[in-house]
């Protein structure tokens, strides 16, 4: 079997969003200050198309995020296309492209039911109007042997941990201070969690734990 | 010149202290698990008295915290002896016995004048009713090109932060969920930082930054 698990950038002090989210600033006011350690690497360029970039210690831990999954459960903020009703014209497919670099199936959690979303190279959306445990059943049930990555936000991510779907997390500690936004562990309870790794790399730190147990 | 700075334990989820602080609980419901990292070292042990305990990637972090300082700041909880005036029957002189293991100056801040306390083995408790930039000065100018350790708690290491006094600090994160207690790092502003180092240990990780701006 495979685990369950996710992998965030959050900052010194907790936030994993800026203030104020916008389609012009989703992840919030100074949110991608939590990602530039990501943007740095010669491996995030190549997923995106461009040249250079640096091999450095977040190199195998970014590739390990981005490849180590049989299916993938996401929020529909993180799929984007505005709240409420689906538009039909023009379907909104993701923020990806024709040919997402998921490769796998993905189910958005949504209050609005809509059919399956078939893309090029692998990757179908699924929309999931029946909650994170049945979004995260399904998913493991397609991965097989494989992981299930909570892809994000921050709202999942809380769901899944507060509902003890998650068997493993890795946190990648931005030395950024916001201030104000959207925490990431917050309203998840107290899960009893052991670090199994830690990860020193220029501009972050990746700190992976174990989620081992639960209060009654 | 030496440099201001902390050292905390903090949970995962950002607390330096759990709900319900009192007199038998000093650092709140579930707090003391956050220095469970600590307890289980040999350097703590032989500091208490106490024989045995480990030693470990942790060791050198601690005993440099306990030791590389000329002079301390510390809040009035951290010091003790409830609120309000000072009582005189008998005085409170900490929590730290006849020697405590400062062997320097410690500034105390505090809203009740109080003539200084000498103590065995060097410590001086200074109480400093002007405010946290006094108390840094005065720490200062008795620490020489010593370093000045803000030694806690959460809210005089805050004033500290959000007063641009602080050059480095180290969090020792605990692999805790507290859900709920006293954040460190809140009110604190948005000072720039960078990493400088990171220390993997058995049940904790050691992160130290620089503060290297702050913001108009």
């Amino acid at each position: 079997m495979g685990k369950v698990w996710f992998q965030l950038s959050v900052s010194l002090d907790g936030y994993s969003a800026g203030p104020n989210q916008s389609v012009e600033n989703p992840i919030g006011v100074d949110g991608m200050k939590l990602f530039a350690w990501q943007f740095a690497l010669e491996a995030w360029h190549r997923m995106s198309g461009l040249e250079g970039g640096e091999v450095n210690a977040s190199t195998p831990v970014f590739e390990e995020a981005m490849s180590s999954y049989g299916a993938v459960v996401m929020g529909r903020n993180m799929f984007g296309g505005g709240r409420g009703p689906w538009s039909e014209d023009p379907p909104w497919t993701g923020w990806w492209g024709d040919e997402p670099s998921y490769h796998t199936p993905v189910y958005v959690l949504t209050h609005h039911a809509r059919d399956p979303v078939p893309m090029k190279g692998g990757t179908t959306f699924f929309f999931v109007t029946d909650g994170i445990e049945s979004a995260v059943a399904q998913a493991k049930q397609a991965a097989g042997d494989g992981n299930v990555l909570i892809g994000g936000g921050p709202s999942v991510v809380q769901q899944a941990l507060a509902a003890g779907l998650v068997d493993e997390f890795e946190l990648h500690v931005a030395p950024v201070l916001l201030g104000r936004g959207e925490r990431l562990l917050e309203g998840v309870g107290t899960p009893e969690v052991e670090q199994i790794r830690v990860v020193e790399a220029p501009g972050v730190t990746h700190l992976k734990y174990r989620v081992v147990g639960r209060p009654e």
